[in-house]
């Protein structure tokens, strides 16, 4: 089959690619979008070398359970081993034996097909278009924060970049919360917020600073991160919703002096982001900005890498 | 006045430091503790210049409330605006134009007077001594993570560091938590914690890696902050009591791959400290290493800075 895989140091386009694992559902991927953490694992996160990709939606061809074949489906990256404290607590996630699709050790969705136990699958209903079903994964990463927290409708909320996943961020924010403000850099992406009714702003003015009951970094720079100690308030919540690649100078003095809570956000339900797809509420209209075959994959992630681009999707 | 200055390089010895501000309550200091964060100043932490010392039991000697003259205090260190919105809610410890005793723009303890607003100030019952009232402070910055977290019995705590916070922490946590850990250094420390049923390590072993529900960090240090990521579970707490001076390589990756709640965690409240040296719930016996005159503050910052003394204490 035709696959993207990471050797390490370069992605390599291989047209013979072997089948994935004959014990798992079968998923011929329909589309796939390419994320900030694959752009990361470029630069040698998780030093994963494997097919990558972990956003996708597709069709299933192969199952033991014959009502899926067929169907159209997303998928959970993560698959625990089924025998540990984490697994048997309902906490796959976070299994320490724990394979991730893309991530690692576990070939990815940058191919036509790939492999995923059963129950990591989703069916996705027919009024959800492909389209909109390849955001499912970061919709649900976004959806971990009201598992993690309990959002309080009166809060005033920051959001500190205007990413891909910001942008899905500020949709489930807005399910609770009304008073959000998102710190971006790019007019275009802070235009699409400022439809969503969020308030929007290029850089911190003093007004601003300790002003914020919640803030949500998702730049995944350590500027982001200063930013966010900036405009929490004594006591308040900083969620972090990216790794920060870079560890230089981060000071959590601030952190302890102002005694916020960091709480780090992953993965999250996948439930709660097709029914919120399904009923309206989350909108991912002009969130794709272009979509390539497979073998133009070098174009496809020299576009996604340019600051000013939203989601890049690729077709099998 | 004597008092112990620093001056943003060295400590001085004065004899005539000017008295205090005569608007607030006169306190004659009779014992002040030197602490992790008066040796942290030393380094340049707050850019401090000024009399040293925010840990002390003293006799007030003139206020406007005339039933508080003659009495024994301790002191809350943080003195807000009273005007601004985390004063009016309660949080003059995070007001924004706040000084603090001995840290932040306010004359500290190492001194033979300080003053403080009288509200401030915390009658100490006849049945507690000078030598255990010295550490109401540090004891309420303990309690501060019980305001902070619902502390569950059933946790399984570990605590990195052994040091003169650290000790008082353990007897905060023990009112709640039976199961808790001490990963420490020292032998002389980590024997007194044995002694009220601590559990005690010197070295992290894979059999303890993600094996705790809450860790706290109390050694302000790069790798403290590492074996605390190390020990926690995924989705587990980890409270910042120190702030970290070194601020080199410190990664949040773990912290966001773990879903791990950081809190940080500073000064708490008094009463309860004061009731538990009271009700005898908390110990603070053999705590004291030695007692040094302000003369002799040379010998006794130097002995605080020895790695294996427990706390250090002036009596001006």
């Amino acid at each position: 089959m035709k696959a993207l895989r990471f050797d390490g140091k370069n992605i390599n386009y291989l047209e013979n690619y072997p089948n994935p694992d004959p014990n798992e559902t079968l998923v011929r991927v329909s589309l796939a979008g390419i994320c900030g953490t694959d752009l990361e694992i470029l630069q040698g996160y998780m030093s994963y070398e494997g097919v990558l990709g972990h956003e996708f939606v597709g069709v299933v061809e192969e199952s033991k359970n014959k009502k899926l074949i067929g169907k159209r489906v997303v998928g959970e990256i993560n698959v625990g081993c089924e025998n540990c404290d984490s697994c048997k607590n309902g906490m796959e996630r976070h299994c320490p034996n724990r394979t991730v699709l893309g991530i690692f050790k576990r070939d990815g969705a940058f191919a036509e097909y790939l492999t995923l136990p059963e129950k990591n699958l989703h069916i996705i209903p027919d009024s959800i278009t492909d389209e909109q079903a390849v955001f499912v994964e970061p919709i649900a990463a976004a959806f971990e924060i009201k598992d993690q927290i309990s959002l309080n409708p009166d809060w005033n909320v920051a959001l500190v970049g205007d990413g891909r996943l910001s942008q899905l961020i500020v949709s489930v924010l807005k399910t609770t919360c009304s008073n959000i403000t998102c710190f971006g850099r790019h007019d275009n992406k802070l235009e699409r917020l400022q439809k969503l009714g969020i308030k929007t702003k290029i850089g911190i003015d003093p007004a601003q600073q300790y002003n914020f009951d919640l803030v949500v970094e998702a730049t995944g720079s350590n500027s982001g991160f200063l930013d966010s100690m900036k405009l929490v308030k004594p006591k308040g919540i900083v969620i972090l919703k990216s790794t920060i690649a870079s560890k230089e100078n981060l000071d959590l003095t601030p952190a302890v002096v102002n005694e916020i809570t960091l709480v780090g956000s992953r993965c999250g339900p996948f439930r709660p982001a097709i029914n919120a797809l399904e009923s309206g509420i989350i909108s991912v209209d002009e969130l794709i900005d272009s979509v390539y075959p497979l073998e133009k994959f070098q174009e496809a992630f020299t576009h996604a890498k340019k600051s000013n681009v939203l989601k890049v999707v690729l077709r099998p």
